[in-house]
């Protein structure tokens, strides 16, 4: 079953159901190059994102990523929501867990491992560096009525 | 304790540490129009974010955020990582739960509220629409060599 199968889509906005993060170790992500890759599933096609992508990883116990990657245009963020690891970001060991929040410029090279006794469950964030113009209170707007919650 | 003070800043990425998924109720904000906000926090400016804002969100059991509020520029997506709630988007209400990912355009007035028994944690992100011209492995490169971990 692939993320479209599980999204509603809507003209305004879409909506997709992934599971709970124990469960995101069952993900499988087909990668054009790298084949099937376990624990991890990119979002951004299947809700329709133009301004970011957004993947759920789960990885196991023990495991590493293969390979370094960098970026030409994005930066990233890396929350790590539950486990302990490790990053490498350019040679330099970062030691993350849960609650562990990672900025990363485009050109850095960067691998993470999981170091710790359960999976390291992470969501990463991609987006175009310098993109941002305006945001929070500066870019949103408050309605002048209060929420209309259906009655119960 | 704000976000600057548990970020360590390098040149090239920065790092947060904001604890676990079930401490983010602890989490205080400073909003300049809404006064103290309990169960949030943004981590753009403590990171460097340039691309994105991203905060961190857990709404305790029978509240509702009190108002809806929309984008000018924005693009939002709800990832939910525990609990149980709905989101209201331009009036229609639309079930949430653990592992629910929900792309909403700028101009949707949204507001949500917890329905379960247990907090609604969110992590809710923030990229201008339209603004990713690229991603993942047509944005991505692979380094030639093999992640060079320090020996244990």
């Amino acid at each position: 079953m692939n993320a479209s199968e599980k999204t509603e889509k809507h003209q305004l906005f879409a909506v997709g159901n992934h599971g709970r993060t124990d469960a995101w170790s069952k993900l499988l992500l087909q990668h054009p190059k790298l084949g099937a890759v376990a624990g991890k599933q990119f979002l951004g096609q299947a809700l329709g994102l133009t301004g970011m992508e957004v993947s759920l990883n789960s990885l196991a116990t023990g495991h590493a990523v293969p390979f370094e990657h960098g970026h030409r245009k994005n930066e990233e963020l890396y929350l790590f929501i539950s486990g302990e690891g490790q990053m490498l970001l350019d040679g330099q060991v970062l030691e993350v867990q849960a609650g562990s929040a990672v900025r990363i410029s485009p050109s850095v090279l960067r691998c993470w491992r999981n170091t710790g006794e359960e999976p390291l469950v992470c969501v990463v964030i991609q987006a175009q560096e310098h993109s941002l113009t305006q945001c929070t209170e500066a870019d949103g707007f408050i309605s002048s009525h209060a929420p209309a919650w259906p009655q119960a």
